[in-house]
Formats: C-alpha cells, structure tokens, sequence
C-alpha cells in the first residue's frame, strides 16, 4: 500500500479537458465542485496546500502566480488557463499567449478589471453609463474634481482595491487634500468619482465564450457593508422590467465591447436621475465568478462556476433560468471575535433550525472580516426567504441567532 | 516552486469532519463535490490513482478495501468512515469499530444490503412485503420453489451481483435445474424468489443518522433495461397520494428496523394484487447513495450526496422538497462500440442542443454497458421534461439522437 506521498501523477479523467485556476481561494474551489460534475477536474496554481481551493483538487501545483515559470508550469498541457483573481500580470499572459497557451479572459479585457480609470475611459468611450470621473494625479486634480462635483467625491486607488478596501470618502476640502496627498506620496495611482446618492446596488452578471456567444442571469440587488458584499437578492426585487432588461443588455453589451471570456460581473449603482426615474451607472467589473453570483448555485439551472468552465472552454453556454421564485445569498464573515462555540456545532445548529438553507463553506480559517463561506435560500416568499438566509449566515458568524429572531419563527 | 509530488500532507479545511470514503466510483466522487460545498473533503481509499473519485480528491490513499491495514490506515484520524460499495468485508469492519472508529453504516445493517437471501429473511421477519421466496441449497430445493410457483422463478445469487447480473429467469423446469446445479457446483449461494409480473418498479429512499432522525425523498419511478437501471422520473407518476405514503413509509420503517445509517435506496416491484389495485413489494436495498437518487442533485433542495455525508457525520438532516415539479435522470452507459466522435465533442453538441440538461460524467473510460454518467433534467411537463434527458444521455452514448427526435423539437 502507498499513501498519497507516493503519488507522482495526478490523474484527470481520460478524454476530458483540463482547466488551469490560477489562485487558490473559494471561486477556484467552487469552479471545483462544478468541474467535477462535467466530468473535468482542475489544475491549480496555489500558493499552499491548504488554501481553500487546493483541500479540493488532485492536481495542485504550488507557486507563485507572479512568476512567469510558475505560471507556464501550471498551465502546460491544459485547454483552458483561467484565475479565480486579478492580479497575475498581463506581461505574463501576453507571454503564454505568445507561446500558443488559451488563456481566458485575455489581458485586453482584464486590464479594464484590473484598472478603475482605464475602465471608466472604456466605458465611457463604448457609451456605457458611469459616474463622472477624473484621474488624479496631483492635489490640484482633486480639488478640481472636489469643485466640479461640489464636494460629492468618491477618491479611489486605481488598482488592487477589493471589498471596499482602496476607497474613500472624504468630507471635506481639506481632508481630500491630505488624503490624496499621502496617497500619491505612497506611490498610490488615484481615480476619483462623483459619490453617487445610492437607492441600493445592482449586479448584472453575463457569461461570454471566445466564440462569442453570451448568456446573461437575471440581474440582482446587492446590499454592502462596509464596503463588502453583505447580501444579493436574485431577481433583483422592485426593479421594474425596462430597467433589468436595461442591466441585462449593458453586461452583454460590455462584455462584448471589452472582448470579455467566462463569466463578467458589472456592479451596478441604483440611483434616481433628475426626474426620480431609476436609474443605473457602473462602479466595478470583475471578469470570473463574483459574490453576487453565489445564488445561482442553488437557485439557477446554470452556477456561475459551471457557466465560467463552459465559457473558458469555448463550450455552449447553459440555461440560466431561475429554479426558484427568490434565492437570497447571504455572506459569512469572520466575526470581529470568533465565537467558542466550534463551526462545526454551528454548523449543526443551523442545519437543525433551517434544514433548506444551502451551506457553502470554504475550508478558511477565522479572520476577522474574512469571507469564510455563505448561504443560499430559496423559495416564493422573498421576507421569509431573507430571514433564513440571514439568520442561518448570522448564526455561523456569531454563534447566535440575530435579533429578533425566534427559531421557531420559520 | 514545487510541484505535487513533492507534497507530502494533503490538507484538509481546519476545524471540518474528514469523511473517509471506502471505495473509487462515481458515488464516491459526487459525495466529494457535496463535502466540498459543506466545508469539508473527502478522504479516499482507491484502487488506482485514476478512478473516477481519486481524480477529484486531494487526499487519496491506495489500497484494497479487503485489506485490513488498508482500510484502517484510511480510516485513521477522519470522523466517519463510508463506503460506495458493500464489499468491505464485515469482520474488518467490525474489527474497525471494536478499535474506536465511526464506520457508517454498521455490518449489523450492511450485511442486510450484502445477502440478499438474509435480507429477504429479515424484511419478513419484520412484516415488510417481500415476494415469495426460498433458499436454493440443492437442485431439489429449485425444483420444489418451481413447482411451488408454478414456474414463475427468479433465481438470484445471494452476493456480489449488481446491474443485473447474478440474476436468472428459467424458462423451464429442466433449465432451472441445469442453472441451479451448475451454479451451486461453481460455489455460487442462491436464492429463488417468485417472478412478479411487473407493472413497474420504484424507487423509495431516505438518509437516516445514528441519532436516529429520518428523512425520505419523494420516491420514484426507475425503468430497467437488461436489469440496468436507465432512467427514473421523480416524483414518480401515476401513482396514487396513498401508495407513495405507503412506499416512503416503508422505506423509513426499514432504515429503522435494519439500523442503517447513511442513505438508503429500497428497490420496489410494483405489480398489481388480486383486485387489480396497485401493489409494492421489495426487491433489493442499497445502503448508500443510489443511482435513483442521481435526480436529487439537480431536482431537490438536498442531494443524496449531501444528505449522505450529513447523516454519516449525524448532522441534522437537509430538506428534501423538489425544486421542479418534474426531474428526469437519464443514465449514459458506454455504447456497444464507443462513436468516433470524442466525448468531449458530443458534450458541446447536447449543451448546445438541450442547454437546460444537466451533464454529470464520472471521468471514466469508455466500456461497453458501463456506467459513465447521467443527465438530468427538470421542468413542468414530464414529457418534454423526459424526451430531453433521453435524448441528452442518449447522443452522450452514441453521438446520435434517439430516433425521430428533432433537435428543433425541444
Ligand atoms: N461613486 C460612488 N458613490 C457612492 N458609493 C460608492 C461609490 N463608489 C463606491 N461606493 C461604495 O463603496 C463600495 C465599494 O466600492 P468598490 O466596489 O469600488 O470597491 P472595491 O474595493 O473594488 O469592492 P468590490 O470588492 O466589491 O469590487 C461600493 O459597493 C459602494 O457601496
Ligand atoms: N422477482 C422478480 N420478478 C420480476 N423481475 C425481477 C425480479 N427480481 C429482479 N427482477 C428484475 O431484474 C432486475 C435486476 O434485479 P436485481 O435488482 O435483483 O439485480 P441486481 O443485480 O441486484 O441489480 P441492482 O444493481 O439494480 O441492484 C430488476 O430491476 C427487475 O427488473
């Protein structure tokens, strides 16, 4: 008998393609599960053996995404090369590509992912709807900007921002000034944006092929928390039909614009414009599965992660149809102090009291503000689907059940 | 940067049950993409680096499950250990438990699912309908059960057979004898039961924890060919409010009765009694996720892979609503002569066809009659919802489609 130590070759199955995740977090994981089932299996460029992704695949190649070797060893003799982020550098990828390698999506569109002011350039010049910006590359360039719009100034790094992180809200003249100051000091290439008066937030989520074809799901409301995905409603409630077909047609629309592959998120600020009509401009693209697109794992024909290993693998786009009325997603964030109850009895207890909430967990330690995992419910009464949602995501963070919320309510 | 064979731990998510799977196939390898979403992973033991389980899972010892050392080097340090198949031998099992280990289900219970001469002794025994049936011992013993039934003989080997084969219908008194007496001669413990005239069969199952809470699915109908399960409707059809309480209520009393832990699939006859109403009786039980059960990952609030590990692991257990007023499974076993198009080639034809179908292929290598995936598809109107899953699963076989089937059609 040997043990895995022995193991020199990772089998896929014969036949299948292989797809290459650069990254090793919970999007690769769950590109994983989905992989699994068309009868494919990932290789993975992971920076340890026991990020989330890599507890859950044969085939794991540790390294660096930042290094070019290490990228071309993990995507050697697969179909597809994809990533579960945005940070592996374009240089690299116009060398793989050179060499002859798929990569999906390419550098021309993940810049537009990976640069707020070249996307808003982008946007701005195929006619899409953002709010005005400028770049700001002096203190002088922000205090234009806070003139022009009259003090509502969104200041946002350029680069490497996620989850609210890399974007401020400054109150006054004076402390803009300081901000973009030290922030420039600091090497910080900055953009700023008119702070828009949010009526909420909006995702509207797409699938594109090499070939071209696109799928789009339903769009959906987003509510953030400090600055993170706290919650997505699918379909987005109190959005009237010229609006989501609106939202639909813009990610279609830039998803073919920017030559995006796999699965396109464009998050959406809702907002009221003059006439107090709705109204929608973008805030942000991500170019792979995203978090307001965890609902269609259990409330949608075709998850996110299915759709983005068929599309990276120029494979017709499967059906996005809804399967429920309503699925809310609700996030799980390590709480400020982890609880002593153990997560495996929250776990139990949340089984217990919600038996239809889908737990989705990603094998991650606690850290405060970390997103460890999220839960989908689904069902016809949105309030009562919310509430489990929530409570069953709140339970898991805090060992405690939110206020107000008596168990046997459900 | 290393690559994997120099990683020696595979890890698993920190705090997360580790669930040990005896056994390589397709079973084992869905239970894995069920624990993955749950937080957790599977531990394997299998055959070869390359079957359809150890190609998706990161921590995978090989060995053979008749082995002793093997199965408890598997077991070690994982919090349930379960099987795809029921051929662990019994005493390392109960070896296994006297040395501390949580094996799920127990030999008491396995040995039911394991011989089915003994199992059909104990289902009567506790007052479950089973058709007549007999020890074969001797040519003698044939004959007389022949006569007995008039002719009407289903002679089965009590172990080791599966898809049908250990299974025999003699059409002759002299035929029975010459089967009966060249098996016995050949070793083979037998079993004779009463031919039943079939109006169909059925499926009824159900996951039961060892704290001893229950959980049925809607029971369904399957269609066998060449004792081959092909397809299975759920719910199933046609079959009146009171006669499917009576098969869920059966399939509970028994996981109680037998003490099984982990899912269990109770196959069932159904004829008709001497007033022509609709009538059930038993013909095999499987303690673990079932073909029949393949529907529950695309058509129910909880899989049977899901369902499996939460009751291995005695966690409450997950609804069990559908989520489409109709679910077809339609099984792809390889073809007579594997088509010389690529399965990767007729994949891309059926999501473009039938993009609502969901593919699950098993990574496995083409044999005649083998089981090497299955589709499944849900909707409202059974027989759009049927005609596409056959026609999936049939152009996944033999890249063609079933006969006067129009792709334009759906
Ligand atoms: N121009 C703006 N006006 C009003 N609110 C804004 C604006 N820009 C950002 N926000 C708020 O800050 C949140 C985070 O901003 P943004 O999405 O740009 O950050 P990020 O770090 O890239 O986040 P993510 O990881 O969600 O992409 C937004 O969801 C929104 O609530
Ligand atoms: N007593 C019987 N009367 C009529 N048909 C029978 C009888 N027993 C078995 N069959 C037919 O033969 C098929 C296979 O029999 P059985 O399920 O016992 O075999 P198996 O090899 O254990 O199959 P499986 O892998 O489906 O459990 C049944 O599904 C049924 O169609």
């Amino acid at each position: 008998m040997s043990g895995v130590n022995e193991v020199e070759h990772p089998a896929h199955a014969p036949g299948a393609p292989i797809v290459t995740v650069i990254g090793d977090g919970q999007l690769a994981r769950m590109m994983q599960t989905a992989a699994i089932e068309l009868g494919c299996s990932l290789r993975l460029l992971a920076g340890s053996r026991d990020a989330s992704a890599a507890q859950v695949c044969a085939d794991v190649l540790l390294g660096d995404f930042r290094n070019l070797a290490s990228v071309r060893e993990a995507a050697a003799g697969s179909d597809a090369i994809t990533f579960d982020h945005e940070h592996v550098p374009n240089e690299h990828l116009d060398e793989l590509i050179a060499e002859g390698f798929n990569v999906q999506p390419q550098p021309e569109a993940l810049i537009f992912a990976q640069d707020k002011l070249l996307m808003r350039k982008k946007l701005r010049e195929v006619g899409a709807p953002v709010p005005p910006f400028a770049a700001i590359e002096s203190v002088d360039d922000g205090l234009a900007f806070w003139d022009a719009v009259e003090g509502q100034v969104c200041l946002k790094a350029r680069r490497g921002g996620y989850d609210g992180k890399g974007v401020w809200f400054p109150g006054q003249r004076e402390e803009l000034r300081e901000l973009v100051s030290s922030l420039l000091e600091a090497g910080t290439p900055l953009m700023a944006e008119k702070k828009v008066a949010l009526r909420g937030e909006l995702s509207a989520m797409v699938a594109r092929t090499p070939s071209g074809a696109t799928q789009p799901w339903p769009v959906v409301a987003s509510v953030q928390e400090n600055g993170v995905c706290a919650q997505a409603t699918a379909p987005a409630p109190g959005i009237d039909a010229e609006l989501r077909r609106r939202a639909e047609t813009l990610s279609i629309d830039i998803a073919r614009e920017l030559g995006v592959t796999g699965v396109l998120a464009v998050e959406l600020f809702l907002s009221e414009d003059e006439n107090g009509q709705a109204d929608i401009s973008i805030n942000e693209l991500a170019m792979r599965p995203h978090n307001t697109g965890h609902w269609t794992q259990d409330g949608c024909i075709t998850s996110q992660f299915e759709q983005h290993i068929r599309a990276v693998l120029d494979l017709p786009l499967g059906a996005t149809n809804t399967t429920a009325p309503y699925t809310v997603m609700a996030n799980v964030l390590g709480a400020e102090r982890d609880p002593s109850m153990p997560m495996a009895d929250r776990v139990a207890k949340v089984m217990h009291v919600v038996p239809d909430a889908k737990i989705h967990l990603y094998g991650k330690q606690h850290r405060p503000g970390r997103k460890i995992g999220h839960v989908n419910a689904c069902g016809e009464d949105l309030e009562s689907v919310r509430r489990r949602a929530q409570a069953a995501a709140h339970f898991l963070r805090h060992a405690q059940w939110p206020e107000g919320f008596a168990p046997e309510s459900l």
